[in-house]
């Protein structure tokens, strides 16, 4: 017998037939003997509907009654599931963030979970009951409904799993697996069976969507055993484990990509100290976020080049903010770039392993791909290229590091 | 300064328009420096939608998950006026019914409200703060949401304007106020600019639809100051109020009718105590709600004739539980008949005029419309006739009792 937490996403409840065929997933679990913790998202397109009905009705944005509004969403999912669990014998509570109680921070709109007490559900999981848990809302200091951020269910789902010491914490989604890239552009790419905490962690960051990065930070923190698979068929999964729980560790385990980032460049900066932070101190003024930053030393000593990233989204602004500052900063030239995308090369096994960073250089160069930025972590290798290049990178990168499938 | 509760139903929040239409209007109330809470029911078509899902998801019928998912629409409306308040630059805030809390029994689907502490309500509409409570829901003993049943959102106002001792509970409806009838088939009715408590219970429970018959029970019992009208034009409504308050009482203020009503007869029914009991103990045994009820002598002294109306929605369950025991009751001949109408003839002005029933059954009869059952209160006459004479009893009365617009 196992305790488990079964996460689904709104794709997974879309409609009442597939809350139904949820149910059916469920029972299984249940039959099995396991006593079964269920955390739910609202029915797809709801929450985007409840955000675009605050929108309208104003523009000012009180984040507490957008919590009211937009955790709706989530409350309809998990009656509707309860009775569906019922209609089929499944003996089933919803539960709601306030109920529980899911204490969090007050921070609405992105609060952050501060203690789960679970003493009631465990009694009633121990009497075959299921809780079915509302994901993405929780309660704040002020007794008033709190949301947790996009795809904060993943995060609900991962947080209860932790308080109940869950075995395992399932998340269903539309997709049957984390891949060693996106199967959408690359056909050899390869379900994993396994992958660790920190590499998923850096895969989720660096652009593949299938778990929300917090979810990801938090059960590894809490070495939360998470497993991503589908709901729409019953193939295995991926499990999110710890590193000690790998046997054969691959070199590189996954290539991810991400289309989001813009590159910016600043030619003949004069060369001065403090001239780094006088450039991006005002970006983050405006909460911009800076990623990748490398800086040339320009032919005349007095001057430097430099470049780096910035959502594509806040690139517009950045140049704006840049060229107010032209004056005192003393740049010649600013290039914005969106054409960019940003390739990721992940692998624990980096750390014991070296060329892998020579690797990739050397595979990009044989297909005559021009790397403009280039920044690494301990288990991360990413390179900036022009988006042009995206899909024949990935498919390169992918038989060079042995990843495809036979 | 006043103290006052404003209650907005489907209709006059039924888009994002009429949100802010509705907000518009709240604020000319605190501008005028009142302290204003108000109710709120879903949008238009939100609760049959939710409903409506329930029953697709499961045969059985657990009513606190029902409610819990049926809740959500008033909450959804709650936090959008609140914020389209804010927007007009009122201070304003959502209050859930387990945030009040609004307690209730825990009869789920249809609670009674029980308590509701406005200490901390009062404290922010003294602050200038408005709040914006959730209709038609409560929270239950088992710390659960319930609501109040079809219509409840009136309920909900009325009890909140008892709770704050308000000096008037505005219901805001697609129609601006109540009439002597129907004006849809009357064109002469009039608006009453008042009326008793007694008088729209008669009316409500009678099958006049504008308030709902438990609210204006409570309202009766604590004496609040209802006020009826349309929230899509600034006409003055109905105030409805205790009799005192009442300058000059017409003898009849108003004509319902019901539609909602079948008839059926027992034909030679042996007349030997207790025959009442063994037909209509059965009825209750299944929750059938009996009306109106007659018996005659019939012919041979030993038998009589019953007639009485059920609710139409019952008739066929009625016919098959009295068919099951024809045997023991021994009548003769059942005979069902849903073509029926109840018109009412109401007023407190009854209790010192006599001739008001006579009146009745003389209009009637000059335009040659049969009465098959009669059934009197102290304020109150009854009638039931063919369903074809709706229209032109309605007119005949409305003309005989010198209601007619001038």
């Amino acid at each position: 017998m196992a305790r488990i937490v079964q996460k689904f996403g709104g794709t997974s409840v879309a409609d009442i037939d597939r809350i139904r065929a949820v149910a059916a997933r469920i029972k299984r679990e249940v039959d099995a003997g396991d006593e079964v913790a269920v955390v739910v998202s609202a029915m797809a397109g709801v929450t985007n509907q409840l955000v675009d009905w605050t929108r309208q009705t104003c523009k000012l944005h009180d984040a507490r009654e957008f919590d009211t509004v937009v955790a709706s969403g989530e409350q309809v999912t998990a009656g509707l599931l309860a009775l569906a669990l019922q209609d089929r014998g499944v003996n089933a509570r919803s539960w709601l963030g306030w109920q529980v109680p899911i204490r969090t921070d007050g921070i609405h709109g992105k609060a952050r979970i501060r203690e789960i007490p679970t003493g009631e559900i465990i009694r009633r999981m121990r009497e075959g009951q299921v809780a079915v848990v509302a994901g993405f809302q929780g309660l704040g200091p002020d007794n008033r409904i709190t949301t947790l951020g996009r795809g904060g269910s993943d995060t609900s789902a991962v947080a209860l799993a932790a308080a109940l010491h869950a075995d395992r914490c399932d998340i269903f989604t539309d997709v049957d697996g984390v891949y060693t890239t996106d199967p959408r552009i690359v056909a050899k790419a390869k379900k994993l069976d396994r992958i660790t905490y920190e590499e998923m962690l850096e895969l989720a960051s660096q652009g593949a969507k299938v778990l929300q990065t917090r979810s990801v930070e938090m059960a590894m923190n809490h070495r939360v055993r998470v497993q991503v698979l589908s709901s729409f068929n019953d193939a295995p999964g991926t499990l999110v484990v710890d590193e000690d729980e790998i046997v054969e560790q691959q070199v590189v385990s996954g290539i991810a990509y991400s289309r989001d980032e813009a590159k910016v460049t600043l030619i003949r900066v004069p060369d001065r100290p403090g001239v780094a932070a006088a450039i991006f101190g005002p970006l983050a003024e405006h909460a911009i976020n800076v990623d990748m930053i490398v800086q040339n030393i320009s032919e005349h000593g007095a001057f430097t080049d430099l470049t780096f990233t910035v959502g594509k989204a806040d690139l517009d602004r950045t140049v704006k903010v840049l060229e107010e500052k032209r004056a005192s900063l003393g740049f010649a030239v600013l290039k914005p770039d969106p054409n960019v995308v940003k390739i990721s090369v992940i692998g624990v096994g980096m750390r014991s392993h070296v060329g892998v960073a020579q690797q990739m250089f050397k595979t990009l160069a044989e297909k005559n791909i021009n790397i403009q930025v280039i920044s690494t972590s301990e288990i991360k290798v990413s390179v900036l290229i022009a988006e042009e290049y995206t899909e024949l990178a990935l498919r390169a990168l992918h038989t060079a590091y042995g990843l495809d499938a036979s």
